[in-house]
């Protein structure tokens, strides 16, 4: 849907400021708590966390992240996914999301009330209180930005520092053509999934993957290593060549370092007692630089996503 | 300083991502703790909270909340004292702030770096780690938005409504001419005051002034009531007449009710030895909607700031 009208009636300047945060926060049903828990106030008061906190910021823009051909229900949850799949890459589970717009005014009510109902039904189903935000008008723009607070649920926080030589190297679901599958906003963010691993010793370091693995397991490889990745290993998607699996980005897996003292096999026993519907591939291991094999991937070949391009 | 380049090489394009990050995390400095406690992983981590938390969100944006007249660095200050100023109005200190950045791949470096500098000068004089980001690119955009969490002081986060007929209305500092003073870049967050007014049980609501008295003000009142408001209590600021003190935005000041039983004598004598160079002044109170006297401001005839403008 395009998301500006020529009518000035079907405009978000035509509802006025007041009656715009009205409407949205109808819009967000349920998923907007009463002030002071929510929209209203000069801050959001959230009850004191049982656990330590994480905290991530994402946006979305039109014309880079989403254009015309996505609805704005789409759009909508993929902001919120993306966040959720960063909290899920560190074993945590959300507790509050705010959210800052960004619209020209001649952005069309319909389309924003689309992406607001998109955004609140992804929360209620995540559970995800959106308990505050603000809005400002800037000329030709129409963005949103998400931040997303939560809480690690088994008191330990992955981070991408701590793999190891010798360690295993995972990744959840299949890899590559994103954007031509509609991956990039039918994803589903591994959050059951990385709260397991969190829970679990063996797992060292874990991320990820939003610019592809080419581009973005170099922060999991310890210093002195290198991935060593059969390709065959590989889960791409269908229609996807090695360069796709490993270099487009928007995936929204997981990957993550295993200790080398696990069994893989033994590992994806108890992954698919868990998680029999997420497929989970072992790509190789982290071994010491200069060693590769002449068979292993890469990954140095080929270019991840590169964001500032003029 | 013009934030944007024709010379390609002093872009932010220049840089690439990477380098982009890298530079950012320099210029932040010691505002920046080092990963996973601030940038450089899927999320921060930041300790379990002592108490309450507040959360809110405000952005800054090219050709709206700022120009070329401004200096990168008070654009830096200003998108972090908005967000104090949020916080001080709840009674709160802060605990971390996030920032998504959204820019044109013509922005100058120069530019970038400034801002940042002066973000981090400020986040380190109100002693705010910024602990996470992320930068998107966006053609012809220049815009910033600042996540700000913080926790309550008091163990009180005072809110927006409480107030009851027969309340006193205090503000803090001068109102009006915010932008043709400097005032909106120059103003210091009321954070140690709103603290102090949260420690007070006779104070029932507060909130800040972003908007214009006029168009905030009915925020904090009580249903049934107006405020009486005698002119000549209004502390304008210098050249500024009745309408300006009411109606111009960015005062950065709090307004707050207090207990009709407190002596308002009394209240300004106790302020004057915690804040000896913070004017107070007491406004009027809330009477009986209907019963304004005829001397009354009538803040209903003056309109505030609009936020969508077609």
């Amino acid at each position: 849907m395009n998301p500006f009208t020529r009518q000035a009636r079907d405009s978000v300047s035509a509802l006025g400021e007041e009656n715009l945060i009205r409407a949205i926060r109808g819009w967000l049903g349920l998923a907007s708590p009463p002030a002071p828990f929510g929209i209203g106030d000069d801050c959001a008061v959230l009850p004191r966390p049982r656990s330590q906190q994480l905290l991530t910021v994402d946006p979305v823009v039109f014309g880079r992240h989403f254009d015309a051909r996505v609805t704005p229900r789409e759009v909508g949850e993929k902001l919120l996914k993306r966040n959720l799949s960063d909290l899920a890459a560190m074993g945590g589970r959300p507790t509050a999301a705010v959210i800052a717009l960004m619209l020209d005014a001649r952005v069309s009510r319909r389309w924003l009330e689309q992406f607001y109902r998109g955004l609140a039904a992804c929360a209620r189903r995540y559970r995800v209180p959106v308990v505050g935000g603000d809005i400002v008008q800037a000329d030709g723009v129409l963005a949103a930005s998400l931040t997303l607070l939560g809480e690690t649920v088994s008191g330990r926080a992955v981070t991408r520092t701590g793999a190891r030589r010798g360690d295993w190297i995972f990744v959840t679901g299949q890899l590559g053509g994103s954007l031509g599958s509609g991956h990039h906003h039918r994803f589903t963010p591994r959050l059951p999934e990385g709260a397991w691993l969190a829970a679990r010793r063996d797992v060292h370091a874990m991320m990820d993957l939003s610019d592809g693995l080419a581009k973005d397991l170099p922060a999991l490889t310890p210093a002195g290593t290198e991935a060593e990745i059969a390709p065959a290993a590989l889960p791409r998607r269908r229609g996807c060549d090695l360069r796709a699996a490993v270099s487009d980005g928007e995936d929204y897996e997981l990957v993550f370092a295993v200790s080398g003292r696990t069994d893989p096999g033994k590992f994806k026993q108890a992954w698919r007692r868990a998680f029999p519907r997420t497929r989970l591939s072992c790509l190789g291991r982290f071994v010491r630089a200069g060693t590769l094999s002449p068979q292993s991937v890469r990954l140095e070949a080929y270019q991840g996503y590169e964001h500032l391009v003029r």
